[in-house]
């Protein structure tokens, strides 16, 4: 398998930055995101702190971004990162139906603004999951359950429907969803997921589901689940001002890293982790050839 | 006298990017620098690192930074920040022939590349100043010398020449010295200064030059002779991940703040220093309001 130098998870502006400046060092670079790049930003009306850039929509900054990724011959693998493990001198990122491998990783991924679930996080592994395709195979002929806060996760359950006996979807956004006809939409919130040693159940607003597993599918896997063992400080990866987590090789920018929740600050440490996991790797190389 | 809300002291990509992010908060800002903006952003030959803007010159780059400094109604003041005091709710600033207040500072001065000289931290204060303007009545009379190293050193020379008995000038860069003709110009490199309690004279390197007095004049002054008390870290101010210093309502960002030495990183710090400081503006304004 080939092993990239840096694996960058995140297409916002922090991610972005990573990667370019990485590029520029002429490391070996994945960068895992969306076309879209961020939805956050997408959304906004009008930006004037982003030194250099005035007067501009997030459309517009996003435009920008894309040129220059386009100029530095920088491409977005739209793909997401389910889990990602720590093997010693490199890390294996676990993707729907692929691995990769990599010396270093910079996490990027923003954060999630939704709370977990009652009972999300005590029935983790036990029927609940975030990678609805991953785990389809263990519940062959079960009733499944699919919480999807975006259109992607109608993808998963199509592809989950051919194994499961029954497959419910709860669309947690606005758009109308096009999904094959034996999957039943419910259209109401989830409030708890039930169950004692194993998922028996989801309880929504008005009524009960019975269900055998639940997958929870969002923009990105919240960061401590993503990488086991990763420090989190509250909400946000605990970082130090060189972007270090507390796994070495495994650095962190932008939102995930914690507030101001801010463009150029992200864009700054995407720059800053990105030179850290750059001498890191030199590091590892020189080691390498020593020994 | 006028308090502002914030006192930025450097106009590198660290310091604009305070500067915008302050105006943007309602917060009342002053802006010392240089119209120049930062030697070294005029110096870059080629930038591709400051993501969204690709492709462009130093000099490129400092022409949109200034066309956002229009734009946002932001004007740098040409003067220099001799000495920063903390006067618990508020600093002041030293200046040449005047003072400032504000209730919070950003320091984002960038590094001096240049060490001191042997005997310079040792006999400071005891003949070794950083403005000559402000000390020069100490000297009536007496010989000065004046090691200049950027060409508006010659301003405070010929003004100090009013006053001093003698004065010596050693400029320290390559452009032609305009002065008037009481000032004795040596084309020779410091050395040492020298004395015990006081300066008793400058160790050149093909000579001796008799004086009481040795300024030093550079871009800007050492963060730590800047602010008294300021926590160091080597060469850099000590701050964390909000940009804060071990002085209350003192931030600091940019080259200064630590390695690595780049620009939308010390941009992205510029904006995290603000709003640092607009948190701790609107704080101490609050607890005002209590009391």
């Amino acid at each position: 398998m080939d092993r990239y130098d840096i694996a960058i998870i995140g297409s916002g502006p922090a991610g972005l930055s990573a990667a370019i400046n990485a590029v520029i060092r002429n490391k070996k670079v994945i960068l895992f995101g969306s076309d879209n790049l961020s939805n956050k930003l997408l959304k906004a009306p009008k930006i004037n702190n982003y030194l250099g850039i005035y007067d501009v929509s997030g459309k517009e900054l996003k435009e920008k971004f894309l040129e220059h990724l386009k100029y530095m011959n920088i491409e977005i693998k739209n793909e997401k990162v389910n889990s990602v493990y720590s093997m010693g001198d490199y890390f294996a990122l676990s993707l729907n139906q692929k691995m990769y491998e990599a010396t270093s990783i910079i996490i990027a991924s923003g954060v999630e603004f939704s709370k977990p679930l009652n009972g999300e996080d005590e029935l983790l592994g036990k029927g609940v999951g975030y990678c609805a395709t991953c785990d389809a195979p263990l519940y062959k002929g079960k009733t499944v359950a699919i919480v999807g806060y975006t259109k992607e996760a109608e993808e998963e359950a199509n592809y989950v429907s051919e194994l499961a006996g029954k497959l419910y979807y709860i669309p947690m956004y606005k758009d109308k969803v096009s999904l094959k006809e034996v999957i039943e939409v419910v259209e109401d919130k989830p409030i708890s997921i039930l169950g004692k040693d194993k998922v028996s159940g989801l309880q929504m607003s008005k009524g009960e589901i019975n269900t055998d597993a639940v997958f929870i599918i969002k923009d990105s896997v919240s960061p401590g689940k993503l990488v086991p063992g990763l420090l989190m400080n509250g909400e946000h990866i605990a970082v130090d001002i060189d972007m270090k987590t507390n796994i070495e090789g495994c650095f962190a920018a932008g939102d995930c890293a914690g507030r101001p929740y801010q463009y150029i600050k992200s864009a700054g440490q995407g720059q800053i982790a990105a030179l850290s996991a750059v001498s890191y790797i030199d590091k590892i190389k020189l080691n390498k050839k020593i020994i």
